[in-house]
């Protein structure tokens, strides 16, 4: 389903569009039904919002046509990754040309003596991985999803690694950009630091597709840990589990994982994912280190503080298997939600607060939610102070819908008093945009200036982030 | 001794300015010549230029009126911190008023709880380490000068301890800013990280005060290592050093620091420091760790990779005056440098090039130089691939400065081809502009877009980094 009020292109500038893209692109250019369909939508309650065409270009000059097309007919473009962001980047809601991005999924460059990557932007994240395999390194984030690289660039994607590995803000040195009017240019550089010039990579990381349309990806590798290990440990409230992993974070344990699941959470995986974790406010834990005795050092430091804080269970997960089953239980946590209730639609909040803060912010939001209709389980990625409320509500119910956002935006305010932000890692797209005031203030007046110096026509996914606007209008 | 040729604002202007920022400031707003000489200059040999006046304001209110009457007259503002630049980024080129930020040095908020701390912009570097005694946490960014928090933000600075710790870039969680009509705004959040908007932080930190005016700095700050040593190492040739330094940071061991010095530095550090290192290409190493144990395991790493690049005279530096005595010989390199040659004018390259490029351009460039009429040791943050070399110069002798030039070129070029940067910490300023176009292409452009759009008039620090250009030059 369209949005029915949202302003479209107009219909000749439509077909003029479409008509270049075909002579350029043959029939990786479609206005077909079902494409457009399948490109309406990302992973959340979000209405879909379906495109006029999608096409699939195999290089940036092809990319940087297509630009040209948009600049001509004066049509949006949306880019489109693997469709599994959660705030709507990817719907066209102002209808025009997504340009699915999977057909350029090539390595460009793996620099192992430099511990960096050069890869085409649809590169899916697990395809990286495997590329990597027997280079000693690896690339270390993981939001979950197979999301692509530059969809993950676009949103600055983290998940549950970036306690120890950071965020793609980062990960991410270097880009390749096309901009609105069809100009490729590069970000960055392959040196690990540069003071030459404003930084440009991080203006495009997490902009959205709202500034140009990211076409390849330098990133920084990590060496692979020598020695791996896992635990688990499960606690009677969420907040000492909470404060378990804040003063962990306090002490500098190096983790490389700290998940937090409550007990909803772990009910749902355990019958999703066909395990039998005990049902109790539980930490989940990854340790990486250069040898058996680094590892262990790390696990005994964070056994102290989980006792200090009436844990029970301490679970070691030795070998790989167990661990990889331990990570594919958590990374369909988003499923075993969905099943939770049929035909459930996600609303996902994404707070994101400083880590002090982290346990009262879970209790007062948990409370915030306890007498809605819908179940709310919580994940989190507690060592950053960023958790999850999944709110599984009935499609065929709008007043759950509205309940939800009312109670998002009293989370949100909360988190916003505290220091914190409306979303840790998976962005704003068009729900959170009314945020952006309340936590930046004239801030959104530079935001809106940036916008109006990249795309002053409007025409890089509009309707997501910010509007363009001058900062300093002149009076002449 | 003013710059000649560069426009300066008209008389009627700067004295509108001076009368309203004396009825301003009073007493911190003067036009008296030794203040302005004092500001007229960084640590280079650029020339130096005078401002009109110069004014020392207390707070983010009284920065926000300066700009206000900066707008009222256009009058440019150059803001200046402890005058440590390395790249004329504080001299004004074209007159106006220079705003002095060291009366704005107090802290904000410390938040060890949260691994942070908020400061005033003009807050000396050793200051804040002053003030986070007994905190159990520190701020590890060390370019060796006394510089200030807003300056090192300003220049993207990094140090010494940059290859563990990372740079401004990625240690500044936040700032507050002064934007060019006076508008204050906020960056960033306190939350670990954040994908709410565009990255306006990354877009400050090393914009050199050519956006607006940073006033406030919130910093990621780091627990003190339990476990701290250090070690020294010389070698045959300085490609068997580099290569040391360059497997080290392929093996992933957690050096917090890795030095390099050449013959001649050491030459000119003995000279100066009173110290007796034996002169030979050197390597000078700190680890931290939590323990004794993994400190060691770091060394014999590190002394194992010595052994095999024919390193010899491994040296252990156990107690904290020992250490001391030695990153304070480290830190006085430049000066010793002046002290080569007296009245010698510093101008120091500034390469970073990806770490497997280092041994070849560190290599090559010595050849370069090799020729040239004046000294040149080198220093070098070998593990972010950076390293400096200080051409030291006859102030009275202008063929030496044109000689300069022309090797720098040559060395940045190079650099350039290896996939590195002209400057890796210094930063741009007036000196490496013409470089801007070689290394970002069309990024340049984006970059007079982004200027364009916060400072239209071209009146923050205008003729360092890029001059204000639309991107998109409209029709109508």
């Amino acid at each position: 389903m369209a949005t029915g009020n949202m302003p479209r292109p107009v219909p000749e500038r439509i077909q003029g569009a479409i008509r270049d893209l075909t002579a350029l692109l043959g029939e990786r250019a479609t206005a077909a039904e079902a494409v457009r369909e399948h490109h309406s939508h990302g992973e959340s309650y979000h209405p879909a919002a379906l495109p006029d065409a999608v096409c699939f270009p195999k290089s940036t000059p092809e990319v940087s046509e297509i630009m040209k097309i948009s600049a001509r007919h004066q049509v949006p473009v949306i880019p489109f990754g693997a469709g599994t962001s959660m705030e709507a980047q990817v719907n066209a809601i102002h209808g025009g040309i997504t340009i699915d991005m999977r057909e350029m999924n090539k390595v460009v460059r793996i620099s192992a003596e430099d511990l960096q990557a050069t890869v085409e932007a649809g590169m899916p994240r697990k395809q990286l991985i495997k590329a990597l395999a027997n280079t000693g390194f690896t690339f270390f984030i993981d939001p979950g999803a197979d999301a692509t690289i530059g969809g993950m660039a676009s949103t600055r994607a983290s998940g549950t690694t970036a306690v120890r590995y950071g965020t793609m803000r980062e990960n991410v040195m270097g880009l390749k950009v096309v901009l609105a009017d069809g100009r490729v240019m590069h970000t960055g550089s392959r040196a690990r630091k540069s003071a030459a010039g404003y930084d440009l990579t991080h203006l495009f990381v997490g902009a959205e597709g709202t500034l140009g349309v990211i076409t390849e990806v330098t990133l920084r590798l990590h060496p692979l840990p020598e020695e791996v290990g896992a635990a688990s440990c499960n606690f009677p409230s969420i907040r000492e589990a909470v404060e378990t992993a804040i003063e962990a974070i306090q002490l500098g344990v190096p983790v490389a994982r700290i998940e937090l699941m409550d007990e909803a959470q772990v009910e749902a995986c355990n019958n999703y994912s066909k395990t039998s974790y005990p049902v109790a406010p539980t930490l989940f834990f990854e340790f990486h280190g250069d040898s058996p005795r680094g590892v262990a050092d790390q696990a005994e430091t964070v056994k102290r503080i989980t006792e200090e804080h009436s844990g029970v269970g301490f679970r070691w997960f030795a070998t790989p298997e167990e661990r990889e089953a331990l990570w594919k239980m958590r990374h369909e946590a988003y499923f075993a939600n969905c099943a939770v209730r049929k035909g459930g639609k996600m609303f996902t909040t994404d707070i994101c607060v400083p880590i002090s803060r982290l346990a009262d912010c879970i209790v007062e939001s948990k409370k915030d939610v306890a007498r809605c209709a819908f179940p709310a389980p919580v994940v989190g990625h507690v060592g950053d102070g960023n958790f999850h409320m999944s709110f599984i509500l009935d499609p065929n119910n709008p007043e759950e819908l509205a309940e939800a956002k009312i109670v998002e935006e009293k989370i949100i305010r909360r988190a916003l008093e505290m220091g914190g932000t409306c979303t840790g890692e998976h962005g704003i797209g068009t729900g959170r945009k009314k945020y952006l005031l309340d936590e930046h203030g004239a801030g959104l007046d530079a935001m809106r200036a940036i916008k109006q110096a990249f795309d002053p026509d409007n025409r890089m996914n509009p309707g997501k982030m910010v509007e363009p606007q001058v900062l300093f209008p002149r009076a002449e």
